[in-house]
């Protein structure tokens, strides 16, 4: 594309900018003062180098030219989009405005990271700034709150959308716009629970990401009201809880009147966004997304991940399956593994079967502290029958037969089971054994081989599958 | 187990505690004189079993028993938990609490689902309730806020944690809890918002899910500070945005005195809480998490997961591979994608690849619009072989080769590049044409044969693999 956006200001926010341009292609020219700004906007590249064009099936364009310069005059030259980055002071904010309304291009967007100043305050000097507050990580985080002159803001929009974001227009401006607002609401109240030992601070953080906060990841405030409000929907939520409101539980008081008026606008509101929508339709969309974001943290064991993984340690394992062989996965076909043909996709079969081989390598010794210890297991092959459609919801049972365990190579046959007296679907794997500091295949020794070795004598007896096609001899 | 909670009021709360605890195996003996409660929480049930198993790599335990009684008496007796969620009035929980007093047995943990009340008022009566306040859906999040007799609570977080659920032990009793005076504060600032006509209920939940509830959901508030302090951590954060508590930013402003003391006692909670991993560190698991969590919300296209997926769309497309081949896929390796081996796990590369082939039906016309008219494409088998390792961050496209497409076989190649002159894998996949509404293999007809014959024919002198093993003619 060739844009070019100067970045005034390189802390975390300002870093965060010139990551996201850059990722999208265009070209970011830095201006700060700091010494440390070159160092500190790498640090922010690397995290979004890593995390951004992965959220994407499709490649991001590649980078444009990053450059760091002196004066400021020489960063906004020629830019597309000027934002500015520098602390929340309005004194600094005007002055650095008035620098860049000097040099910039009239055409220029000229944005401003402020979280609380209104459009008429940052302009009071003459400068014609908008406001476009973003949220860190700002490579990650979608929103920007844009306020001020109407078709400054709808150009704005019009590039944030390109580069991944989502402009969300403030009707009025207002200090600290819309989402701080909440921000310090939380924020405020916090304290005070700090302040008078009511909680920690990782007891509020546990408060938060074990309940509402996985909500708002998604639906936000109204929508998740508008379903607990059950069937009768918002309004009833509104006359179940809007007395609430009244009572002593902050402490702070100033409330809104409930009025009918603003009872009709809420419910009005809410229909207009969620009203398309049955409640049930709701609850399904909200649960299929908690099921989303719990298995991705399950993952890296944050919050409610961690949650799981604790409670699914305390679940008994079946010991043996339909056909007499070892269970190495129990579970219910999640949501999330459903395609839009309805049924289970080709894809998850693997991770099923990912995770039998992870199980089966427990089995034998190859565990966590083995692998910690530099040695582990690759597959190298697979090869994936699909005989029935799985269903969402159904329960599924992986029974591993040892094929072949000899040597460096280790052949399993992974046979993953819906009900019914036949797999669903078999998954044959070579798996090779190899040294993960030098990434070469070798036989292991001790315990794992000796297991290996007994469970394919175990299993030999077990009849195999009518063709494999993985491990044989060439012809 | 054969263990039995007896479930007091059974409206969306209620229900959600039957969820939680039949599907852990209990008995659950529900209380309502409302003649709908059984459909109710039919609903609420139906909307669980879809879900909560499929959070799990493990079986749960078989369902426990259900009933529904007409006595109070009768579904307490005998049980080891009973839970009152009936509703938020002080008077009719004394009535409650009285009536299951009598009759449950002495040992049984009497849990109350209120939102504000504190244990010394629900007990003013004589009874032995502690606070079990839990968040909706019950039987999906996993925190419970336990205020009360420490012993009683510490018999109630065991119990919790058997069925999943994470108990929080409230330090003092206070109205409201915690989570609540944190939702009673925005659902305040929310009112001011909609009734000052800054923003509607749409845009507010916006705010929310696009940027701060995506924080929330993996890390809650101190935590996600502390990373933005940068690499001075809390103590920076602090000193930075301390002062802007006393602006003018909210309606209310009793703000406690941002002493040193309370300084030093929020820096050194966050300390205790998160001083075990560099600010680097948290970077990446919220950025990994931000990651996961994303493409969760991908998956339905809700919140932040639709505005990757409009962007998506803007991206070009490559047309040809280094084969000459069309590209059926360019994506960078997410961090969701990398297992214990510290490479690309085996079965990404199969999700890689059905996105392969689903690009390649939609060239051949096999489209969303062709699916929803009843036709489609189901996977029969694949072969993966997997020659390099691929690691995080790296660039991949895949090419697409088809190699057979006549009658109602497809019979594709989908090659995985990483860089470099040869494939990183290939997967050897056979579809079959289907009937959507019979679920039968049928030929493809009109556009979609003739495509599909089309690509075979061109890609006919395209050099195969030294090894297929699908759609071979059998020896």
């Amino acid at each position: 594309m060739g844009r070019k956006a100067a970045i005034i200001g390189g802390g975390v926010i300002g870093g965060g900018w010139a990551a996201r341009f850059l990722l999208n292609g265009w070209d970011v020219a830095v201006f700060d003062p700091d010494p440390e700004a070159e160092r500190k906007i790498d640090a922010v590249l690397a995290n979004a180098r890593r995390s951004l064009p992965g959220l994407y099936e499709r490649a991001l364009p590649p980078e444009g030219k990053l450059s760091y310069h002196t004066e400021l005059a020489a960063a906004v030259v020629g830019a597309t989009w000027v934002q500015e980055s520098v602390p929340e002071r309005l004194d600094i904010k005007h002055k650095v405005l008035a620098q860049i309304m000097a040099a910039a291009p009239e055409t220029a967007v000229l944005g401003s990271s402020t979280s609380g100043f209104k459009p008429s305050e940052l302009n009071e000097k003459g400068a014609r700034a908008v406001v476009a507050h973003p949220f860190n990580p700002v490579y990650l985080l979608p929103l920007i709150e844009l306020v001020g002159d109407a078709a400054a803001c709808e150009k704005a929009a019009q590039i944030l959308r390109e580069i991944g974001m989502y402009p969300l227009l403030v009707r009025k401006e207002i200090d600290a716009h819309i989402a701080d607002r909440f921000l310090e609401a939380v924020w405020r109240e916090a304290l005070w629970l700090v302040k008078d030992g009511i909680a920690t601070t990782e007891e509020i953080d546990q408060a938060i990401r074990m309940g509402f906060g996985l909500r708002w990841a998604q639906m936000g405030l109204f929508e998740t009201y508008r379903i607990a409000g059950g069937e009768a929907g918002m309004r009833h939520f509104l006359a179940q809880f809007g007395p609430c409101l009244t009572w002593p539980w902050t402490k702070l008081m100033d409330v809104p009147d409930f009025t009918d008026e603003l009872v009709d606008l809420i419910a009005g509101q809410s229909d207009a966004q969620s009203g398309h929508r049955s409640i049930r339709e709701l609850e399904r969309l909200r649960d299929d997304n908690l099921v989303g974001i719990m298995r991705a943290l399950k993952r890296t064991g944050s919050g409610a991940g961690g949650v799981i993984t604790a409670h699914e340690a305390m679940l008994p394992r079946r010991a043996t399956g339909p056909d007499g062989l070892p269970v190495t996965v129990e579970m219910q076909v999640p949501t999330t593994f459903v395609d839009y043909n309805g049924h289970m996709n080709e894809a998850p079969y693997l991770e099923v079967s990912a995770r039998a081989s992870d199980r089966f390598m427990e089995m034998i010794g190859a565990d966590a502290a083995y692998i910690a210890g530099g040695l582990s297991y690759f597959t190298a092959e697979n090869h994936v029958r699909y005989f029935a459609e799985i269903d969402i919801g159904a329960q599924i049972m992986v029974t591993t037969q040892a094929l072949g365990g000899d040597g460096r190579k280790l052949h399993l046959l992974n046979k993953i089971w819906a009900g019914g007296d036949t797999p669903a679907a078999t998954v044959e794997t070579l798996l090779l054994h190899v040294d993960l500091s030098t990434r070469r295949v070798m036989a292991p020794t001790g315990v794992v081989a000796e297991r290996a070795a007994a469970f394919v004598s175990d299993h030999a007896d077990h009849p195999k599958p009518d063709r494999l096609v993985l491990n044989q001899p060439r012809a």
